[in-house]
């Protein structure tokens, strides 16, 4: 498999008939994770692979398919958000956490328009290896949580806003302009992507599981 | 006087000559702030009106040409940075605060990427009516201290960053969509209108006084 | 309570379900303010919680549970729109204002293409303590009003027009640039944040009653 | 002549040699303009054709070649500014009027956030055949003008401002949007196409001397 | 009647409540132009108001009420448009020059891609006192009627394209950059906004007339 | 030699040092092509290299450096340029094309605003095999060319304009959004990249010809 | 036929009355290609004109009335996506071609992102004349290909993304800056202008049945 | 140390009397990195400091002062570059890496033009534990060195180009939109950031040693 992955498949666009016959291509030995996909479809081809465990996840709109890995306690990644209109974008990034056998520790709604929240909460996040901020809005808080973080940070924008937020252009545009050194950006609403790269970075901790893993 | 203020000079973009007519033209016996003014073209003014007390600030390109009024210390208006090259927009709101005889805070480089430094300083800013809150690059100070005052925050955007930050179009993104309830915004680098409109706010508190002022 | 406010929910994207788990949270003994509610969620959540007045303003999508306090005849906010296409969003910032005893004059349709009708209702204005400009299109209200009043001026862009307005940005640019002094800008269609910062300047008029208030 | 104009030169980013070698091929009986001339190099063009009164203009950077027309009464054309910053761009529209034997009517720094400014001009205006409005930082002088005019209006952006202003992106999208019916725009700093609009405009009253004069 | 035009409603966003509170303080006695109007509104109007000549165009959604003014001879407009999707656009220019007595020749689908389709026309255009011209896509077409008219030419950006058109940008900046001298440029599918500016244009011609007229 | 074209070096932000290591690479025995080259520094490089020939243009600021091969009269390649403001980007296809042995064919100042000077130079065009256009300001030359040229046309926007033009990002989109069919665009004052396009294309007519090239 | 193509109609925005008239104007002797054609829409066309050929493709949306001339084995041009949603952009100018008699060779889903298989299907693509590139997301695919092609490419931005994709913006600003050399680029999603460039490209390898065609 | 990373100035805006300032609180025990760095101020700097080694890097513009740490083995950080103007900005990156520690394995120019230049290197690259992708231009490399390693792979847009680049805007939607998989973004010409990230990436191999080194 590319790059030590499970397979996913982005569903955005793709018809019925689409995702049926790249799911009977896919290995059923292995975890496939489906995203963006619609609670109807993923009924439709949970009925088609019955033999196989399907769990969807209508938050995140993504669905696993196969045996899921267990949990690596040794590979921590924390994922928070600053509201709670962030959490879709934050759970696809669990799942993709997940499907690769990586510990999640979620913490929602902490942004810094009530610094407590975020302080109340960063003794469990000092736990994680890396730490995923998602953040719509003015995308504030990876500059906070990167000034206190001695962990990677990867910022994740949202299209959570209005006006002059332009579907996600406000926090992306603070996050990578970001006064905190070195947070990692990915695309807006990409959670995805975010644990992906996540995952690579926990990885380095035992190289060898990584080379096994794949 | 328009709206009860002294008057001000915009410099940027005239002439020697066209500086000196408007200076001819301006009532000597109240106070003329002149903004970015080059300090060559200062020196000239001063020259010309020896009469009257002429200050020049070259951090923040202004000049206070007249007698200054005396500090009101029962109108404060804190002015914070985030960083340190924010301070000639800061200095620049300070200046047109004291031309109206407003008390200035003044706390810098007080950013959110080192969160410390603001909780140093809070105390200090709690005294203060209204906090005018300067930053470039991710422009994420406002939220955060916007989530902690109770006073009028008032934003302004500076165009210091680089790439992403397109000349101060992040932060002011960034301010506008403030999670943070009811931050006011001013243009980008606008230290100025900033101190106008705390002016204003400050003036509520002894309306009568802002008439006799005006 | 955060800042002295009475507690608010930004309903946009939530579902009944998130809406009544968030109104079951709330504290019953003050009031609360719902944004952007459809009629048809607000009907739901009004029969959860019989107990309590609610009443919900179609106009603006808002309503108001509890009791509302009686207007402050001493903190007087003016409300003005360009157009009556921009009543919605004046109306979201008179109801935001009215959940904390503020006291509201509105006054639309009053744009800068009609000279005359600004104009005649200036005298009203003149009474209120802060200003708050709603207007769409060209967005050349808050230039005209923040030249000629004393007050403190808070603009609010709207999403009303077509073209090269692109959903906002022309009059979001256009306050940002004004040429009077001073005027606070908010985020387009956010008459919350403009009800916001105008209470907050409100009660500085009488700070021992905004402590007592919180 | 193309579409009954003198002949003009567009001068920006022309080297001197270029613009003598456009000149030599110039017909000398009729007047010829030249825009955005520097003022060395105007010397050189002036020296060059010195059978023919030449006119430099340093404030538009224009210079006028040939014998003028007289001022025709019938025709006149009103140029206002918002500010002071705004005359070069005026002054480039006046010259080409002149040009063309149009009456100019100038009125400057009549900006709506001292509103008596416009008032106290407007019976001068009155008499205009159309009005030519020039203006930079929030470009909101078209809307009151268009609201109160019976003549024509043409709005010019200029460069004038910074930050959120974005080299006159704010002035121009303003004027796109006006809310007063009917206003016909430029480009940014476009004084030059202004007037060759609204010579066309005027030629209308009297089309047989337009016929004449082509 | 404000600046000499007979009344007119923009309607978009308005619901029918509001749209039949409008027309009751309209008067009856001059001509009214609803612009943006959809089908089954114009209905419900038109039965409220069946005392009055009542006619609906379903391809510019514009509904004329009242008795329309004979068109005026002397007085014509052409009305160009690139291609047929511009067509709706067009319609409601002449809709609004037709509200004003003024004579409307259309000609479309000219567009400069097929240069002989402009050319086979050109000979009528030339009977006109302005020219208006609709354009999508790349917005090419005023910029060649602008260097063959000696008339004055106005140009109107349609929403009509795709991709780097972003919905109108495209044919804007094409306008406004255009190589011709001095077309006059209104917002993007504002066919109503260019009929205004034509009408003052046309009644500069017989001014007497024009007073009357108001 | 990758894709069959002789060497280039782009030249802009590079030292004297660096282009003087990169020649002392080269193979002296096929041409090279150095653009956006300043004549200073051509200068050094041309003395260093001084045993084979080396040509300066400094309209284009190339340098070809080698001997030319001979134009084919059988792979023509038409330039036409809008203004001629637009010459130095043309100059720099028109190298780009001598160096490949391709026959230039150039007529400049053909912009649409004076449609006769296009039609004047038409039945010269006809010739080429394919036409690259190149224009700044309003970009429409490319969209008329498109519509009555049978061969392949490229179209190069120039950033020769001001304002709305956006440093040549409003020919960009009319040119990408022409109303002419099959218009390949180049990115803005990329002369060479349309010139190794239309390489690439004429040497299809005789493709034995491209291998014995490369 | 202009430009010696068949005759195509783009009918997003047109209605069946309109579509109907507009068939009732061609000529059946000559394949007519519809593009961007809803499935309902080309039934009703089909039944109205059953004397004819006519087939409808779901995937592209176009529809081909009339004969189509037999793929010419000398005129080759490939087709290649990087991904499968791209398809629909890629079908719409592979029918264009096949309505030219242009032979395709189409090859889906060989991003960057898997090198291996853009490696893969490179032997087959060295067979073609010109190579169309389509691509979203990032847009990399043409600056690959256009690295190691001889023929020309033409590369097609897609508006499959999200976030700061804008809608096709991100891949087309890729293809107008890819560093490979001479790669000539049309507009979002615009499948057919690609087959439209690259049939006159093709032409050129036989122009004496370039003439015949015609 | 915040974050345990060593101190770092940026000094791009700053006077020579603030940097002195700056550099007298510093501790001279740990090494400073000064970015952004000229070489006249770099001069001045070292003199006042000369009991400590300070070197000046005139590429990357930036000066290490103290002590370097011996590069660690174990932490392997490969920094590779599309074209030769990328260098700057990759030997910032470098820099910063060295200055913490990390051994850096630099490959420049294998830009995806050219791939067999990347191919070449690749076996190098799969030593280290994370890339950083330095590319201006169209930023299309990160896709592909993302969708070939298995190490976290961090891009760095960078300004090179021209046009329709927009001073780095094209490779950084690029990049935030790649189709490979979790690629993480930071800011136009960042190099610092990039190194920053990757440091604290590295760390996570060898815990212990993170805290030792702080
Ligand atoms: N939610 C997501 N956001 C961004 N990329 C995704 C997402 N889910 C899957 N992908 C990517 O999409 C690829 C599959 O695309 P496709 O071949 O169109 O199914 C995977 O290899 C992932 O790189
Ligand atoms: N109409 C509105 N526009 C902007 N912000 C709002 C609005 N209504 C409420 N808010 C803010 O949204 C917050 C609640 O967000 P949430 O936690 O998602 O319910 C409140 O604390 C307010 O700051
Ligand atoms: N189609 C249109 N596009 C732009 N402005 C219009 C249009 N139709 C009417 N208007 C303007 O809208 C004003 C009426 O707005 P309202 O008061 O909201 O009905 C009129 O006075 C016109 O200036
Ligand atoms: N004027 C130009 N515009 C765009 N690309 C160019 C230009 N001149 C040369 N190039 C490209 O730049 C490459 C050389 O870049 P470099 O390796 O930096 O010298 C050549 O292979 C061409 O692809
Ligand atoms: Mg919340
Ligand atoms: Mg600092
Ligand atoms: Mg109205
Ligand atoms: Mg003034
Ligand atoms: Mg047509
Ligand atoms: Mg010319
Ligand atoms: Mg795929
Ligand atoms: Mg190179």
């Amino acid at each position: 498999r590319r790059r030590g992955f499970s397979e996913s498949v982005f569903c955005e666009g793709k018809t019925e008939a689409q995702l049926l016959a790249i799911a009977a291509q896919l290995d059923s030995k292995s975890p496939v994770l489906f995203t963006r996909l619609e609670e109807s479809l993923a009924q439709q081809i949970s009925l088609a692979y019955a033999d196989q465990p399907f769990s969807y996840d209508a938050v995140s709109k993504t669905a696993l398919w196969g045996e899921r890995p267990a949990p690596d306690p040794e590979r921590v990644v924390a994922v928070v958000t600053a509201g709670s209109a962030d959490i879709p974008v934050a759970r696809e990034a669990e799942r993709a956490l997940e499907a690769e056998g990586v510990t999640v520790l979620a913490r929602y709604d902490v942004g810094v328009a009530g610094l407590h929240r975020l302080l109340a909460v960063w003794p469990d996040l000092e736990a994680a290896d890396v730490i995923i901020v998602v953040a719509g809005m003015d995308g504030a808080l990876p500059s906070v949580v990167g000034g206190m973080a001695r962990q990677p940070v990867i910022a994740v924008p949202t299209s959570i806003g209005y006006g002059a937020h332009f579907q996600g252009l406000a926090p992306l545009l603070t996050m990578l302009t970001s006064c905190a050194e070195g947070v990692g950006v990915v695309n807006i609403d990409n959670g995805f992507g975010a644990a992906r790269l996540a995952t690579q970075i926990v990885r380095l901790k035992k190289p060898h599981a990584r080379a096994g893993g794949a």
